[in-house]
């Protein structure tokens, strides 16, 4: 894409009201724009790196078996009622429609997904049933101050497994786990995203948290030594030692969750009456899973995680582009070979910004591109055209080298 | 995708309370579920038809310089104040969240995209911009009994664009007319789908709709019959001829809306004082357009007009696969070659269904094959495997034809 033809530009400063970095660093690019507290405009880079962190998760939910549906927003308020969640969840935005009818907007599905999967899996032979959306959330947050981290709504892959088992239950909890570090490895985030135990509620021992380590995270978790997995502040005052290796060597770190997931049992089921038949002709009650990961989120704490003090610096999976062309030419036979070069990474398919704006200063253009944090910066100009070259430069180091256009 | 893990099933009854066509065989299929009046849950087959409409609308407005945000639902009152549509617009769905703090549920984005592009282009040099979202859109409708042609929630391509001068604006108005129609050529729309005038409210004199002749639609139109294009209700009560050419021979159809577009020139830009600098210095206010589309709508008018009594006939570009392998094998060697030809197209990269159940019925089969409405049926079975063939179907046409498994 031309960058002359993108609507957006960059600011020096970031709005006065946001104090995250994260928020900051986002609408100083152009990625986002903030509609209120909570509430923002994905731009068209910024669209570009929400959909590539979503086409990760869809394809490492895919692979688990996950079947993408889409559910609505607006949900009626029986089904919130039937599960206590009306009263009970105050983060729920509720409204008033035509008739005095009430609707709740969806702060998850369960109420949505229960009812539905009941319609159509009723034989122990149709179990495991696997479900998942990728859609926007909305939640009457009180406070709604860490840009993409805690919005009032942002986007959220939710997944609701259904078995006729306990085991099968606890094989696909496992198996999700898996395909979780699939997609924080894919997003560059493996080696800082650390599986934490928290409570499990009324119906399981414990429930699990995705959570990455990040200077300004939000949550502080407890990372044991000898085994890598963490415990929250409500699971260490209860025990003192890893829940999963029995380690006594537990470090205070500062972290920011990017996942969830529960074992719901009969939580749900119960409150829908949803049974099924089972092998011996017994009516039992359908047990459920659910997984939770926000691509909006999973994007603000790569910014938390990935940045220098000049801008963002994506990893190249969900990099807005792969590669910024830069180009300081001025003169129309300088600007040609710019162009061609820009035209021959396109039919190479390379993912390129190509930096062809003439009124705007080298200095301006570079700045520019720290803040964007596109992987690779093609800098073609008059000094490098005199060698027939190309300066290539990486995000996040000091290196360039000097490369033959030929050999691009 | 075998059919044993798809974990819809199909109903051979409609809903009672569901009168319009498409509602019906879209849930009797298993591609959507009512939630409740105007509100839809996509399954898995429903999504992949929806989703490939949205991909063609993307591409064709990709082509006239559309660049893709996503904006939120979530907006503030004040904004919708400013434009005097918190009062006025009866359908808009209203909500109070923490802090008593009010928000409008966006039924269209102008209050939203208005101060956003505002933000960014301030110079004549920086127009046009064209901007637009594909977004789930809710509308406080008191009659929603029309299936997915009438929703409370429903998805919409809602375009914006911002320009210097009403040339500019009449090009690109014209511009995205032919974008349109490429988008109703592509789903199989085009021949029966036509341009109609429509009043242009208080700052045009016409505004446009587009709309596809169905049986059942809600809308009346009267068609040229010397030039095709059509003029709604509002305006062949102020004149009895064609704006387009003057003819006088306007016969009454019946048709869908699935399409509109608008010259809002200055009527929101004024509500937020939205203005720029001219080549002279001077400042001017700038001009605006917008264009709507609802992929959800475009596909409930599909099954309008593509239907059978047996069940839907999807346009190749949008059905949500290319092929339907229905095998009718019970033993084991006779399995494995259906799964060879299954393994086969899928190496092709053909997008294959397979119904690999083995329980069901060739009756119950043909009859599910029929509802889904995939243009080409393969029936492998133990008598079309004696002759080392498989026999193909086209949905909608009787002929069928056996063709060597080699050649497939």
């Amino acid at each position: 894409m031309r960058q002359s033809k993108l609507f957006t530009k960059t600011f020096k400063e970031a709005p006065k009201d946001e104090v995250s970095i994260n928020a900051q660093l986002l609408i100083r690019g152009g990625f986002v724009d903030k509609v209120m507290a909570g509430v923002y405009t994905y731009l068209p880079l910024g669209l570009r790196v929400l959909n590539k962190i979503k086409n990760i998760i869809r394809e490492e939910i895919d692979a688990v078996g996950g079947q993408e549906i889409l559910m609505p927003a607006l949900s009626p308020k029986e089904n919130w009622e039937k599960t206590g969640r009306w009263a009970g969840l105050d983060v729920l935005f509720k409204l008033e429609g035509a008739g005095g009818k009430e609707y709740a907007l969806g702060a998850s599905h369960e109420e949505i997904v229960t009812p539905l999967v009941q319609k159509y899996a009723a034989s122990y032979k149709d179990f495991p049933v696997c479900v998942y959306q990728i859609q926007d959330k909305f939640r009457n947050e009180p406070r709604a101050k860490s840009g993409l981290l805690r919005g009032r709504e942002f986007s959220m892959k939710d997944m609701y497994s259904f078995h006729s088992n306990e085991e099968d239950l606890d094989r696909y909890y496992n198996q999700v786990i898996k395909a979780y570090f699939n997609i924080y490895n894919r997003c560059g985030l493996g080696s800082i995203t650390h599986l934490v135990f928290s409570s499990g509620g009324t119906f399981s021992r414990y429930s699990h948290e995705f959570q990455t380590l990040a200077e300004d995270g939000e949550d502080t978790i407890y990372l044991c030594q000898a085994c890598g997995v963490g415990v929250n502040k409500e699971i260490i005052s209860e025990q003192q030692s890893c829940p999963e290796c029995g380690g006594k060597d537990l470090k205070e770190k500062k972290s920011i969750e990017v996942g969830n997931i529960f074992k719901l049992k009969t939580k749900y089921s119960e409150a829908f009456d949803y049974e099924f038949t089972d092998e011996d002709g017994n009516r039992r009650t359908v047990l459920m899973g659910c997984y939770g990961i926000g691509p909006s989120r999973v994007m603000g704490s790569m910014v938390e995680v990935y940045h220098d003090k000049n801008g963002i610096i994506w990893p190249e999976s969900v990099a807005p582009f792969a590669a910024h062309l830069v180009s300081l030419c001025k003169n129309g036979a300088q600007i040609k070979q710019a162009d061609d070069i820009y035209e021959s990474l396109l039919r190479k398919k390379i993912d390129v910004l190509y930096d062809d704006r003439l009124e705007i200063s080298a200095g301006q253009k570079f700045a520019d591109s720290d803040l964007f944090g596109i992987p690779k910066r093609i800098i073609v100009s008059p000094k490098t055209l005199e060698r027939r070259s190309v300066e290539i430069k990486n995000r996040g180091e000091e290196k360039t080298i000097l490369l033959k256009i030929n050999n691009l």
